[in-house]
């Protein structure tokens, strides 16, 4: 979460929303990282846990996460969420919890639904308040 | 839908599953189209409407679609349901339904959902019987 939180911070200073993501692979080493891109890419789905998993598979072969840790400083939105269950990502970390955009522990709540085939563990609210932080002092800094 | 279909085709002799994309601009103009491309790419996010949903917004500029149709042959995921909102797309319009996979009508219902910020117009059903009947083809060869 140290590094997610880093490429969080990277993303604020480019003027994107600060979320970071990491893959670790089975061995715990990391397969990909990314931060948030939706700015700088001009595209509303680069957000950092899709890209981080799409360099995880590119890196690692095959296309598959199971055995595979993202790490993300935001809740995943019911689009990672899903892609998060079409990559069959084995475990889930995030940090801060998102009530209004989340798509795992709000909204749709994806990984408990009856029809979603590959559930992977998840965990929230690691180093939540620094995660939070992040995005409420850039959300803060924009109003001003 | 013509032109989805086709796409759908062409995905199916390449051994991907059938679902084809169109994003048509506001005057009606293909702005871009794709076809399912997970296998080729290695990638699970590589559906078609996130393809074409991509493309659309590098073509148009801007990162919103919000004047713009999407078709497409199957009912959206929920990962594509949910990218369409992020797009801001205006209308949907897609073939065959989808009870266990869909994201629209099914599933999570994501348009019609209290946190849903864009809820795009849906069309469903749109020459329902030959995008459900490629998917069916498809999938009863593999079993062979």
């Amino acid at each position: 979460m140290a590094q997610a939180l880093l490429l969080a911070q990277e993303a604020a200073t480019c003027g994107e929303v600060p979320v970071g993501a990491v893959v670790l692979g089975p061995d715990g080493s990391v397969l990909a990282q990314a931060r948030n891109h939706v700015e700088s890419l001009q595209d509303p789905s680069a957000h950092a846990e899709m890209l981080a998993m799409r360099e995880a598979v590119r890196v690692q072969g095959g296309r598959r996460l199971a055995e595979c840790t993202l790490v993300v400083t935001l809740e995943p939105c019911p689009m990672c969420a899903a892609a998060i269950t079409h990559f069959r990502v084995g475990r889930v970390i995030f940090g801060a919890y998102d009530p209004k955009g989340g798509g795992m522990e709000h909204g749709p709540r994806l990984p408990y639904r009856a029809e979603t085939l590959h559930k992977p563990e998840v965990i929230g609210g690691v180093r939540e308040q620094e995660c939070a932080q992040l995005l409420k002092s850039f959300f803060q800094a924009l109003r001003r």
